[in-house]
Parts: C-alpha cells; structure tokens; sequence
C-alpha cells in the first residue's frame, strides 16, 4: 500500500532555498524506491515575500500549511539592518508564529560530535546529546508591552509565562527520549533567580521522574550549563529547558559541535494536530547567499527528524549514516553547497 | 595624608572563607606601605549564619553594610538540596539584595586569556574583553508570581522590567569603558524576541553611539553571541547586555578564559551613592570547601576591581602585574589556596 506525505516546504531566504534543495535531494533519493511518496507544495514565504507583497503570513497561508502533513525550512530572514524590513520582524511574524499556531511544543535540538569532525573545543570527548527546548511558552510568547516610549521614562516589560500544562507536556517527552536513549536527563533552568517558573519546572520534573525511575536526573542553572558545554560537554544525554535558554544552550551547543552549519532541528506537535517543522538551527546567512557556500548538512539533517517523526525509521537511519559517512570522510577543502549534497545523496545508495 | 577605607568584608559560605582571606593578604601587602588604610567590618552572612539564627540579610546589617565604603564577597550558598535551606534561596534574599538595594547597576566582569593560561578552546586566540552586565534590571527584578500553584492549572510568570533610565546609565559605562579600551563594543539582546525590551536597549545604544563617534559599535543576538564566544572570542572587547544574558555570557566567558577560579567582578555603582562590592564570579563550591583546593585568583582579581574603583591605580595595576605573572609561571601542578595566595603575594614586592 503506498502512502502519500502531503509536504509544504518554506525554502525562505537567504541561503534557506540552496540548502533546501539539497534536503529535497536527498529526501527524494531516499525514497525513490519506497512505498512513501512525498507531495509537495511551496509556499514562498520570508523577507522576500514580505518586501513583493507586504505579507508575512497570512491567514490563508497559514490554513493551507495547516493542511499539510509536515514542514520543511530552510531559512527566514532579510539582510540585518535593512531599513525596508525595519518593522516586518519575520522571526516573529512568521518563523514563531507558525510554531506557537501549529502548537510546536517541543523544538528537537541534537548535537553530536561526528568521528572525524572537529569544532572549537581541543579534547571535547564523545558529545551525543540532544536538547528538547519547549517551544510554545516562556519569554517568547509575546506577552510583553511600553510605556512612555521613547521618552526617559521608557519602561518596557516581557513577560515570560510558563503553565504546569505547557511544562509537564515537553517534559513528558524528554523522559521518553532519556529513556530510549542513555537514560540521562538534565532540567537547565535558572531556579535561583526566577524562582517562579523555575519552581514550576522543578516540581515537574521532579513528578514525572517519579515515573521514571530508571532515568537518572540532575539540574543545571543556565550559566553552569554553558560551563559544562565547553567543559564536559559529553556529561550530557537529554537536556530539557525552556524556550530561551534552549535558544542560547542550542547555539553553543551546535558550535561545539562543530558548527551550526550541521545543527539540525525539529519543531515538533508531537500529539499530530498538527503538522511539524523540520528546519537546520542557521539562519538565512544573506551575506553568502547564492555563492554554494552554505552547508546543507543540517538541512538534510533535519529531513532525517522528518522522516523518523513520520515514522519512516529506515529511511531516517540512511540518511544519518550518509551524514556521518560524509563527515567522516571530509577533508577541510570547501565543496559547493549543491557537492555536499551530491556527496550524501550518493552514499544514502551504499 | 592618609585616607581610611571602610570595607565591609563577606566571607560566605563554603570555599568564600578560604578565597577571601587570601585576596585579603594581598589587599594588606599592597597597601602596606601606603598611605590608604582599610579599615575593616566583617559580616557573618550567607548559609551558615541562615541556619544558625534563620537571618538572611537583616535591615541592620543592610544599613550597617551601606556604611561602608566598599565591600568584598568571598561567596555564598549553602549546599545543593540542602533541605534546611530549601526556602532560605540565600541568592535572591541576600546577594541579588545587595545587588539591588546598593544599586549596582554595573557588573563588571573582565575576561582575559592570559599568557600561560590555557582553556578549553584549541585557538582561542588574544582575548581581553570586559561584560558590562546591567545588575538592577531585566529578569532579575523579582517580579514574578504563580497562580493555582501546585495544580494542572499552574501559570508562573517572570516579568522581565527594563527602564530608559536603568539601560541608559549602564550603556554610557559601557561606551566609556570601551573608549578607554580599544574602542568597540558589541550589544547582545535578543531583539528579535524581546522586541519590547530589545527595542529600548537598541535604541539607547544608537543614541549613546552619536556622542561617540570613535567607537565601533554592532549588536549580536545572545545565541551568536555564544558562537562567538567560542569560535572567536579574540572579536569581542567591550559588551554591553542585560542582567540575564550578561549571567550567562560570563560565565562561559569564565570558562573560555580558563576556568571560573579566574574570574573576577565588580558590582559596581559608579555614582558612588552605596558601596561597590567586589566579588569573584564562581559559587561557594560546598564540595571542596576546607580543602584549600580553590583558586583564589578570581577573588584577588577582585580586590584590583577594588582598588582601581577607589582610584588606587597604582595598586590596582601591582596586584594585576602579580596575578598575570603568577599565572605565567604555572606548571598545572596543584597548590593550595593559601600557596596561590602567597605566591600572588610575593610577587607583588617584585
Ligand atoms: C530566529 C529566532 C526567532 C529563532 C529563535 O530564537 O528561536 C532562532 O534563533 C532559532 O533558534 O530557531
Ligand atoms: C548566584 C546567582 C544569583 C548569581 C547571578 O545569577 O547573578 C551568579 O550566578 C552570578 O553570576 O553572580
């Protein structure tokens, strides 16, 4: 019986449509030979949208994404400091409204250092984590205001909202995860200061790790966490934090890991009312678009969470073995962003 | 004509003790010979005292502190889920208290590579950058609360506060600071998020820029400001962040630098209205306490924070010389706190 994946795919901006392609490459080669067909449907949607037409994401945008059964991104962003994108803020008006609209509440973020591949860091140790940041709650809701603005007496507040609902769900997840993986699982928070929602976060784990005996739990302050990430970074196993910190944790991490141009993620519902976001942790990167010289790999990364979040196990190992083969095998000389994809794609086939 | 200073001095709690009586050893070597006197209060605060007499900070050892002229803080907490400090939180109630009630708008944390010194990074470079961390604001002002606490139903929220007045004062420091360093300074928010408060600190920072012309300005979004951090630390010279961010930046500036027995810092009010207070960066690190495994670097590095914010520069840039050169000659082998302490001292003669 074959089976159709109704895929949108939001190439974006920037470098976002050249590793977007490389991504299709590969996910199309992957299942050339499978029972699974990919449908799917383009939505040009960014700074280069916004600045043709005006619209971030319009209503009808979003209902026809909703329609799908998940997402690929590349990348959203216009140059940094164009005056024309002055208002348009397409992270939020478009990159965060699509993950709290389709209820994202759990942003995968894995790290891993490949053999063969260095970063920064001079004995980094065997690094395999992976960090589950709640996606759907926290500073980034959008809750905050000003007054008197641009006088002296500005003030302006955010407020960061965290609900025993929101919070129980993401950590719920991480457990699972901690459990199929190395049964390691770390809250970053920062309990001392924001004693509210850090109170909330802690007695939830601590609830649900009640249930999970066999998971061994620790507790980090986000400052002692970035310690460890350049320190000890093979301490970690799943790292579960709120929607900032994973933010900042995420980024660190991807760099120790020898760059976010391999950070992959996934912006998961995973209760399937909606459809999720598979996007690399990189930005639009504007000042190399067009030159090849992206890297696709978190891209493509990012269509192995795809397809291990739709249930297509196999296919998601092939396309992380070609990853890790390719990485193995790098040498440092530069190769086209379209080279690296022709590079995995064609060890997806050994 | 000799000059008394009032220092009120603060051990702490776990390896504070320790740290603090050998930054005071090289405070009384390099002003044995001047004409400045420190005149000394000791305060017994922190864990220990709150579970000898359940005070945290008193009103009247707030006032009495306020008297002074400056003040040293070894470190304080107690031990990681100690139950009988389970509600004492001796950081909100006693150091972020005199943070915010001595208004320490500046918190200043210096991060330098020294010659010798190694980290965790394979080619950190030359770097020599200070975090002007604002200390009164942002998340950490306490404004937050629970409703339904303790049920599903739970919502926690954390106000972040940010004033005209409280990020304008800290941004003309910073720009200052950065006029008699090498002239750049970088602002890193998250304005892309936190569009209200990233707003006002952007807009500060270009209005400050105007007066001057001479230094370079950028901004970085906190996630890349991480990258950076460890991919090329050497880039930064003067930053200029919140409360939040500025926690977390220091800390892995800490680390990058060669670890957090290094790091020193002041809290500083630079209109000379309360007390400065000058502190390593690092915890009480109950672990190691009474083994005299701890660096006293980071709280001798902070009594040159001290001495330069008295005006004694001269003493300042002796206890700095000592440091560096301490640092310079060591061979990994393990010394004790007070054999660091002595060896720094010694060199101050030199
Ligand atoms: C672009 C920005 C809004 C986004 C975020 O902060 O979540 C990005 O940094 C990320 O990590 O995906
Ligand atoms: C102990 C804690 C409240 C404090 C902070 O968050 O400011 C510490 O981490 C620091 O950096 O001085």
């Amino acid at each position: 019986m074959s089976r159709v994946v109704k895929l949108a795919v939001i190439p974006g901006d920037g470098i976002g449509p050249e590793v977007v392609a490389e991504a299709e490459k590969v996910l199309d080669a992957v299942t050339a030979d499978s029972d699974v067909t990919f449908d799917k449907t383009r939505f040009s949607l960014g700074a280069g949208r916004f600045l043709e037409t005006g619209d971030t994401l319009t209503n009808e945008d979003l209902a026809a994404i909703a329609e799908h059964d998940a997402i690929l991104l590349g990348a959203v962003g216009g140059k940094p400091g164009d005056p024309r994108l002055k208002d348009a803020n397409i992270e939020r008006g478009l990159l965060l409204k699509l993950r709290f609209a389709l209820d994202h509440y759990v942003n995968l973020r894995p790290s891993r250092l490949y053999p063969g591949q260095s970063g920064p860091l001079a004995e980094p140790g065997d690094v395999d984590f992976v960090v589950v940041r709640e996606g759907t709650e926290g500073p980034y809701v959008g809750n905050g205001g000003a007054i008197r603005r641009g006088t002296p007496q500005e003030i302006a507040n955010e407020v960061s909202v965290n609900t025993a609902y929101g919070v129980e769900r993401v950590v719920r997840y991480a457990f699972d995860l901690a459990e199929r993986r190395r049964g390691r699982l770390t809250l970053v928070h920062k309990t001392n200061v924001l004693v509210n929602a850090g109170s909330l976060w802690q007695r939830i784990v601590d609830a649900v790790a009640q249930e999970h005996p066999e998971v061994a739990v620790d507790y980090l302050h986000v400052d002692a966490a970035t310690i460890f990430l350049v320190t000890n970074p093979g301490r970690f196993d799943v790292i579960v934090t709120d929607n900032l910190f994973g933010d900042i944790l995420t980024d660190l991490a991807g760099a120790v890991t020898g760059g976010i141009g391999l950070a992959a993620s996934g912006n998961i519902n995973p209760d399937g009312d909606f459809p999720s976001m598979f996007e690399p942790v990189h930005g639009s990167a504007p000042d190399i678009a067009g030159t090849q010289q992206a890297d696709p790999t978190a891209a493509i990364g990012s269509v192995a969470l795809l397809l291990d979040h739709l249930g297509l196990q196999d296919e998601a190992a092939r396309v992380s073995r070609a990853i890790e083969d390719d990485i193995a095998s790098r040498t440092g000389s530069g190769r086209t962003t379209a080279e690296i994809g022709d590079a995995i794609t064609a060890r997806l086939q050994a």
